[in-house]
């Protein structure tokens, strides 16, 4: 297994980054499944959706049933909460320094204007 | 280039597989750095680094000054929004499963209580 990717974060975006996958919980959001109910709108074998939920599982993504012959797979959402988690302190992190930016902006066109005020009206139109 | 990984959301999930990369992100966040600003601190090679901004930038992660010699990195937030969107839509549609599943039980519960409403008091304490 890969060591670069084993924190449970990278764990979950690797799991992410594949459009089959997602296509999977996509499926599974809306309610339980089993590999064969799965594999048959996806026109997959059996063999390769199980490779796709066994990455997904690993991540935390989808729990599976004990039942050895039907095994039935549910989405979990609690990996997507540590996402956005990370996402959005970044976003914010990003917006606070855009807005610091604008403001420091904003004052320099301030301070730009006052040594090019316009001089007291001498040919302005009436 | 791995094919599987084409579609702009893999490529995104992807770029953030990685601690190193989201630690790169991290810093940018907070403001522009050059490859070498950024080798520093992380205790990698500038090459390491390189190969680390390729993937970012190819993800639209940070976009990068076209001063030849410094090339400041500057991180960019418009891929993590599509990020946050996807898992968002996938959290709403699992959350609202779920508020529905919740009704359903507490429907089951109420229509259980019915048949076995204890009997009229015939043996109680007291």
């Amino acid at each position: 297994m890969n060591t670069r990717t084993s924190d449970p974060l990278s764990v979950t975006f690797a799991a992410l980054a594949d459009p089959t996958r997602r296509a999977i919980l996509d499926r599974l959001a809306g309610g339980e499944a089993t590999v064969n109910e799965l594999s048959d709108p996806f026109d997959m074998s059996v063999q390769a959706v199980s490779k796709h939920l066994k990455v997904l599982e690993r991540a935390g993504l989808i729990s599976r049933g004990r039942d050895a012959q039907f095994r039935p797979c549910r989405f979990e959402a609690e990996p997507l909460d540590t996402a956005v988690d990370w996402i959005e302190r970044h976003r914010q992190v990003w917006e606070a320094r855009f807005d610091r930016l604008e403001r420091h902006l904003s004052d320099l066109r301030r301070s730009d204007r006052r040594p090019h005020q316009p001089p007291t009206n001498k040919e302005g139109p009436s």
